[in-house]
């Protein structure tokens, strides 16, 4: 059973997996990860993930058998766990509640070998209307107040298995850097009643030096302050509060800057590991003036990793306007 | 020349260290470092690093030659550079300065096979009063507001050269991550009129659960909500807001205790990359009865990594309670 625990300095609530119980043998330098021919997510193995909540299927097939497009199943290794009240206790000056919660997969393709870069346009859109799916029902659920949609890409940036899938993990807490972009969005409203990131995109259209892409719906910038070399993010370029309000154009103009910026970064970096984080308001208040969606993509560029992991302080060998020039130009 | 530019929603200051300017190919995958027999911090090598700030010499042998115990020399390839105003300004909605501050390399011992692990208390014990030394110099300067000492350890920690060595970036602001733990503290302060770190030692002590080791000074625990695996935290029993204020007795039990968990880790862990940073108060606010300095320790277990990086938001598979009782009883 695992738990939810609040640092009583900063109040950052982490969560405490022990089901995932490792001893310290688990963490001592493992051989590279063999490329074993048994892939859960593949078709014929339907049975080897928890039976899925929810798949795409255009066939008429039937759940948790081969033919589907997309499948949403229960993480096999949650680390929180749906069923059971929060019990907030205290333990002394310490806070902490039962790690309840939702943990699922959602495999956005049966074929083993694909990615976001080579998968089509319908495909990734598709992706997104099984969020919407999910965060919809999931949004029933009194308990939760957050739910966080993200994809690790290849082994170092934290994806265990090679086949293709996303997570979603419902939380009965709001993450403290969700909290941190949410105060400081309604900062900037309370002052200017305009929304940052409106501003944001006012600002690097008409500047231009940052601008990867956009289309219709969307653009796609080296952000001011990257934490990260080629950190990227897209926004819608009307404002809109939560993802899962998004219109239909929307997610299809949304598949398309996604999958044009991944075959930029693929082109330049030479197809990086990456994290891609679904950045959304709260289930409390998902409509609101003063947050605007929106996704960011993290390359894993080994080779300034480190530092930054201890301090909390990141410094950036790269500029943005740089990185920008970089993708903007590379041919695809 | 680098720049300090502030995360407009946020208000998380990144440094663009333009002047180490990486184009996208060194990012690309690199071949696992060769041991290269040349190490600019072994003996006869003085000249291969900028001119020494400061050195620990007991045979009188003169500044960057041969004979020296530890040596302080500004980083060859600094993220800041000392010179110049801070020239702060705006671009629009976005506000920058100029990258100034100091960039100093601590090489703590000419051995260069020697770790914390295998170090003689007394060279550990130099090292914090190299810390020290270099803290006092570089407060005279009003330009600066904190003060970031740490150590990478191990090149999956981000450790360049392998001849053990800290660091130490003196700032013009003050880290996103220091000023969330002062704003907590000051919180707890005016609420209970206690230190929370006071708190968290008593209940620590009283609870035992956590504790690793302690000695008459100091305390070593794995902290209650860990944002990574046997994460561990050293801090000073009485309560004081700045590591340069220490007694000398203080420096010598510390010295003994971060040896001495340092070995406890090595033991548990087989020797893992680790990230080591000093936690104090800033510049300007020395002395305060709210901020308790100390030491976080963090192995580098890569099996856990990369989730984290992307998302802010925690999951720890190893409970502190079992991360304590590992350290706690391994022989040493």
């Amino acid at each position: 059973m695992s738990e939810l625990r609040k640092d009583p300095i900063v109040g950052r609530w982490v969560i405490i997996s022990t089901d995932r119980g490792k001893r310290p043998t688990d963490f001592t330098v493992q051989p590279p990860k063999e490329n074993s021919k048994f892939c859960p997510f593949c078709y014929g193995n339907e049975d080897k993930t928890p039976p899925e909540i929810l798949s795409y299927r255009t066939n008429g097939t039937a759940p948790n058998t081969s033919g589907w497009n997309l499948r949403v199943v229960p993480n096999k290794f949650p680390a929180l766990q749906i069923e059971g009240g929060l019990d907030k206790v205290g333990e002394g000056i310490f806070d902490k509640m039962r790690g309840i919660g939702a943990h699922e997969v959602i495999i956005e393709t049966s074929d083993h070998k694909a990615t976001f870069e080579s998968m089509s346009k319908k495909a990734i859109e598709d992706t997104f209307w099984s969020f919407r799916d999910r965060v919809m029902d999931l949004r029933k659920d009194k308990r939760f107040r957050y739910i966080l949609i993200f994809k690790n890409h290849g082994q170092e940036a934290g994806a265990s298995l090679e086949h293709t899938h996303s997570q979603l993990i419902a939380l009965p807490i709001i993450p403290k850097l969700v909290s941190e972009e949410l105060d400081g969005s309604l900062n900037h409203y309370k002052f200017k009643e305009r929304c940052v990131y409106c501003d944001i995109i006012r600002q690097e259209l008409s500047d231009g030096i940052r601008v990867i892409s956009e289309n219709r719906d969307f653009i796609a910038i080296s952000p001011f302050a990257p934490r990260f070399p080629f950190e990227t993010w897209i926004l819608p370029k009307a404002h809109d509060s939560s993802f899962e309000d998004s219109q239909k154009h929307e997610f299809e103009y949304l598949s398309e800057i996604l999958k044009e910026t991944l075959i930029r970064i693929g082109k330049v970096l030479n197809h990086p590991p990456y994290n891609l984080v679904i950045h959304t308001s709260p289930l409390a208040e998902q409509h609101n003036e003063y947050y605007h969606w929106h996704i960011e993509l993290m390359p894993k560029l080994t080779q300034v990793a480190g530092f930054e992991w201890g301090t909390g302080f990141y410094i950036n060998p790269t500029t943005p306007e740089t990185a920008a020039k970089y993708l903007k130009e590379v041919e695809i």
